[in-house]
């Protein structure tokens, strides 16, 4: 009996210190599994002078001259976002922030921004920010924070330009992938 | 005396896994208390022409017509941030940082900001942005980052507009709760 | 051989529920160390008028006259980033974003920007936000998020100004500590 109990003990102590060392250990890149994942599409649709009912954005600073991909440039956006392509589609959220341009020598941008949700599916926010590197077919930003339904939320948002028509208009698909949720 | 053994090995074995289960498994959200909490009062006082000496916040770009609603005015501040709602009290932090309003049928702003501590009570940053919807009584920003005291916290920062006094001064309660404490 | 099982169990007890408490507080500051740890300098090679080819950062406004140490003052960035302290050295990544001048009786800024890393040795992203408080000889920013090899990362980066020449051109060492690795 005693001998069984003194097996028993040490296939525990094996059992208890394997799960302490694996919750101890961060999981590998190669491990994790968003616990929510759901692409959704952006769209910029900038201002010019006549065209205030369309418009979601304006340029609010000049390019200073360096280079001829507008380096310098600043926009601040209200922009629709939704689950498809069509810009006309009922958004799912807004997309409230600022992008700039910010090479000479390609076109290159910078995003901070935060996806405002208030339907009955999602309230909430998630704030996101990094660089957009367009020459890039993907690129990944991070989601830095979230409230409500994404109380605490981080993960990545990676963009993918959809399309691109002159200065007017331009469509990002963003697959967005939260790793912490709460 | 073995029994006595084998159901108290039973008894401990119970705790521990469930102990281990409950440290595994992420706290739900209206398990979460804030490990920090406290109101600050922060303070706007936008420049006008001819009173640097009580400013603390001035715009740098001309809002570029998109709206009636100031949409692309983009303001720099070094704000004071009291403890009580008067902004001549001692401030026990200055927020630095930037507002840019960002609809164009309503008032609605962005912030990305620093709270910056420098007391004998608190010495330390938090890092903050998100959107400022000003329609809803109450919003929420994230806490992104902190150093100092503050090191690597996380969390909500819910505002709620105190006063608005016409283009000059506006104050913002800020309810602040960390969730990420070391 | 019973009385050896209980002063063994009594043991055991104690160190696994030593070990569940350690795995449940976080760790303090001062136990905390750097999962990663690297020190990068940041060269700022402002935009004049005829040097689109040294240049790599550019003033987007004006400062609106609130004092006299550029209060106000936007710049936007791609600027090289090296191991040493020389700007023509091979750049190991660039940092791309925006710092602004904030105070109106000295200088002071406050930085947003992404490290871009596209190397044999590192490919990802780190963001990277907060005050820089030029008065104090180091202070502590905020990373806020990661990709690629640096997924997810969190951790400070702290300033120290290592030259500054004018309006043409500062460097910034950059000590990076990760305190979340994946």
């Amino acid at each position: 009996m005693v001998s069984q109990i003194k097996s028993f003990l040490f296939l525990f102590i094996v059992i208890v210190l394997s799960k302490t060392v694996i919750s101890a250990r961060k999981p590998s890149k190669s491990q994790l599994k968003p616990c929510k994942n759901f692409v959704l599409y952006y769209h910029d649709i900038m201002f010019g002078v006549d065209d205030v009912q369309n418009a979601t954005s304006a340029a609010v600073t000049n390019p200073p001259g360096l280079g001829n991909f507008k380096f310098g440039k600043l926009v601040i956006f209200d922009d629709p976002v939704t689950i498809d392509k069509n810009y006309q589609s009922e958004p799912v959220a807004r997309a409230q922030g600022f992008y700039f341009y910010d090479m000479k020598n390609d076109y290159n941008a910078w995003f901070s921004y935060t996806l405002v949700f208030n339907s009955t599916q999602h309230k909430g926010t998630l704030n996101i920010m990094g660089a957009d590197l367009m020459m890039e077919k993907t690129r990944d930003l991070s989601v830095v924070g979230g409230t409500g339904d994404f109380f605490m939320s981080r993960g990545i948002v990676t963009f993918e330009t959809d399309t691109f028509e002159g200065a007017k208009y331009f469509r990002v698909k963003m697959d967005i992938k939260l790793y912490d949720c709460y």
